[in-house]
């Protein structure tokens, strides 16, 4: 099968290879023609690319099948201009990080077009040519099942992990790595929910570890003890040194939060044991806003997942007016002075 | 009556001239020479003082009632100190912020010698010599309705607050503003959940305050705009420049979340519209912590309490580890990079 | 002045009232004539009604003031309706619970008739008529200017609370209780974040009032204490029976927690000590949401906010399947069997 | 080697069956004649059993190893009962979920008697036997190193999981699953935090699955909408149907979430795909109270597992009282009825 890519980027160019490394072939779209020399000479007689959109379009099979791998922000502008140039009976797809509202929108106006409209919802981030990308699809059923093939190559594979106890038989797509998740915006929407449960138990990680690492504290001296704090009631209770990397190294073999966000922990502490190459600023992508917006609209409580994305925007700094309205109240009520230095 | 005084710091000296004003008397205790005349300068015939445990007992009337108002992390060795000199059926109270399980401990130390104990919650910060204290006794029933004179004197009264509708005869203790809350410890109980909602009430406005604070971010050019943030969707809805003083001023008439907190918000936002004098960097007590590990003891949710008292380490840069951990999570699956900055 | 009402429910009847008490008329539009017929019965020469919108419209005076109180849900269509028979010059207000979203889009599509539109939170409920309304304002200023005669009268008034310390000369309008807050959405957006405090500041003493109630968990025997929990480490500090009526009328009076919800709460246990006329399943209106939306917005940080918010939900059984989750995933590692009783 | 293990439950007779199949004997205590003969019967020489302590002790020998691994709260009274018996030199194991502090106090009260303690915190649950058990150590280095075959027996080794990159050489004790993480208690220390992590994820997962699950909820139509809710402004995004086991089965294969949690709830779902067999009641079993205490003695920060312990909190009917005083609240500013029906 062949499938059009426009944007040749890390995710982009990294699915490309593994659909050519499963037999397909691509062309792809790139401004740079620098970069699309160094990709046909990687890939060989299975690739072709052009620098321009009417070009891109030329080199493709009918029903031709379009891949958008680009920032979110610019997606909508590219569908839009590609939208002019392809007919009907044509697949676009939208591969990036697109909020879910705009796969309604997008579906729904391509479709007086004859245009069939997929989103799908990738994730792998840089480890997805080696692994596989998780694909979660959004969109017609006949528009999922026409590129099946594709799907099938740039997911993980059955192998990829031990099959779950009671699944018998030709294993489902989800066992592969991918799945029509509903009509247009599911793919993204359930990607969205994955990264909101990214950002929640990724902070599970991080505030467990903090408290290892604050384990010591009741070796402080007292007189060294910040005036900021309530003395501790027990100190002889926080007198450990916890090697945190070990730990973490530790918990991927036989225990409960194994997972591979803790290898990647491991891996990174590994390297870099004192975590000094980082700054403590966490940005956020919009996803893990997405999910609590959603949960909202849905009615149903999401404490865990908002309080994660509420510590990325406390570490950068954003309860800083909210903490001197609490500083101002309590020296209102109580003369507590707690003066600037931060 | 007299009161017997440990203590005359700014709530002890005011919780005297209270009583004093009042018409009871008072015995002062302090290592300050200079104090203990000045405060007789001001207080004339009622009011004695000692700068010796022992001159200060002899200063007692029988049965003795010495109310100990110092730091709560001195406040255990004078109690002992203190109960050695003292003879059965004298009443030691304590009306600092101890932790209500040192009433456990102390109240059932102090019965074999014959000696009372209540413990006190006293709040009203620098504003009870005005306003009046508000206490919450915890104790033996006979030893409150001993010392009842002293409660009725120091705390607000009636009058404090408009009458309760339905509430009518002979206003009961608690719509004078104190009230017996149980055996020894309950006193500091509720002391201590009064404080833990206070952590909790004020994080609402200080939270709301800092949406409105940021209500004009849609302003902000696009160009100028933090990488670390997902762009806005609707830079439309956030053009205000809300004027936040004025907003506390205005809320505290007619408005659901009138509160004296708010009064003090508005008085202070006033003072220092951009709260300038202010760090950020929130300090927390003991109370807000005790609050939360009673919920924990006791099984029941406390979401908002929690937050209310993470915020605050969070303010003082205790998560700095756990964001670097997010961090190094980032870039270890999507090669986000968080660099050294803070 | 004269100011016309459309909705003569209990907020619009109440406003009605008030200014028509402080020597200003007004034209109501009820579908009810009989509703119209009781309130000129009421209100005498200084009300007149209609029950269609031509009539109203004629009864009133150029520019015309109308001002909408009506079910959020509705109140789009009626300012539709209304705006095709008003005129250049005239003035719509929505005083309802309408996202601010919904101004900044009606403010835009009047503004080419030449119709002015100001946006109105106005906070108050069933105590309004007696204590004022505090009126959070958005839109022009020449409007809000031209109206301010109505907005005295409305709001509580200066003498409704003490005034802030280091204010001076004339009352500013927030002091008397209405402000403008800024542009087409601000006074709907100030009520929004209003609410959504009052979300938190409710939580605050709820989760706080439950550990109160609570406090005598340790009282059970062991063999009563239900397997779902971890035994109490120390049941001798779980011994109190706090009167949890009387305590939220003790704070009433001189403690840092004061406040006009805790007198309503206080008035509630009163009346109902055990609380025996309530389910526990709590509604939310919108506020609460869109402040939380808000803040997900602008980046800031709000755990106070929306655990309050998801409190609610959880108080609606909307946890349910999260919590079932939970359950089957502790049974496939542990072997812990939560069947359904619930 | 040899190992005294005092109780064979799923865990204790899960651990000899490790260490009697990598070629060490064991001596099993229990009071049940039955139960050690069948023991007997399934590893023949290997093994030997006791139904008394002094038969137990004798049949060990010196230095004895003697594990405890029996409910937490019968712990304590065991290792009182077995130091009696144990002579200088030997080593007392607790592999059970005991609270950190009992492991400080116990190691001290045994340090006089020449007799050294040991706190493993085990994790594995009932699929320890076929993965192996991750082994979290707390004591003295060299007890440590005295036992460490068995715990190399007990633990998954190095190749339960792929490498981290960059380490080299020898497998650290951490790789292969087990680590001496400090002097008495550290073992339980971490192995507590380790169970607040759990508990945060746990979360993340169930949150985001509600999401999912109520992705359809604009397909209500409005008249059935409950007036308890807020109506959505868009129902045209919840129109979404998701297979949520099939969901986690797909999230097994490259995405950022895939971890041993998600694996078993996948397999959980597959079996019982509405969790008809679960009734929504989660239990707590300590270590994630603990992990928030500790939390707060150290005044980091941890809004994600708090928020997690308080939703089982929640979801045993905990919040039932707040949840009717924030019901009192709203009828008393607003008029809103929220009647029995809970």
């Amino acid at each position: 099968m062949q499938l059009g890519m426009i944007g040749l980027g890390r995710m982009g160019a990294n699915i490309v290879r593994r659909i050519v490394g499963d037999g397909h072939t691509a062309v792809g779209y790139s401004r740079n023609a620098e970069q699309i020399k160094e990709f046909a000479d990687e890939l060989g007689d299975s690739f072709q690319g052009a620098t321009d959109y009417p070009a891109f379009i030329a080199l493709l099979e009918k029903p031709r099948i379009v891949w958008v791998m680009i920032p979110a922000g610019a997606t909508g502008a590219v569908i839009e201009r590609i939208a002019e140039l392809l007919e009907p009976g044509d697949i676009i797809i939208d591969g990036g990080n697109s909020r879910y509202h705009e796969d309604v929108k997008r579906a729904k106006a391509l479709r007086p077009k004859g245009l069939h409209y997929l989103d799908i919802g990738t994730s792998g981030g840089v480890w997805g040519l080696e692994r596989g990308y998780c694909l979660m699809v959004g969109g017609e059923a006949e528009s999922v099942a026409h590129i099946e093939p594709l799907l099938k190559s740039i997911a993980p594979g059955v192998a990829a992990a031990e099959r779950t106890p009671g699944r018998t038989g030709e294993p489902s797509p989800a066992e592969q790595g991918y799945l029509h998740c509903g009509p247009a915006g599911a793919g993204h929407f359930v990607k969205m929910v994955h990264n909101g449960i990214e950002y929640g138990a990724m902070a599970a990680y991080a505030e467990g570890l903090n408290i290892l690492h604050k384990a010591n504290i009741g070796k402080e001296r007292d007189d060294q003890h910040s005036a900021e704090e309530t003395p501790l009631d027990n100190p002889e209770y926080y007198q450990y040194d916890i090697d945190v990397p070990e730990v973490t190294e530790l918990w991927r073999r036989g225990s409960v939060v194994a997972s591979w966000l803790l290898d990647l922990t491991a891996g990174a502490l590994h390297a870099d044991p004192a975590l000094e190459s980082f700054g403590g600023r966490v940005s956020d992508s919009g996803e893990g806003r997405w999910t609590v917006d959603a949960a909202i609209d849905e009615g149903v409580p999401a404490p865990v997942l908002s309080a994660a994305l509420f510590a990325r925007f406390s570490s950068r700094g954003e309860s800083l007016y909210a903490d001197k309205v609490l500083s101002a109240m309590r020296k209102a009520f109580g003369g507590h002075n707690e003066l600037p230095s931060k």
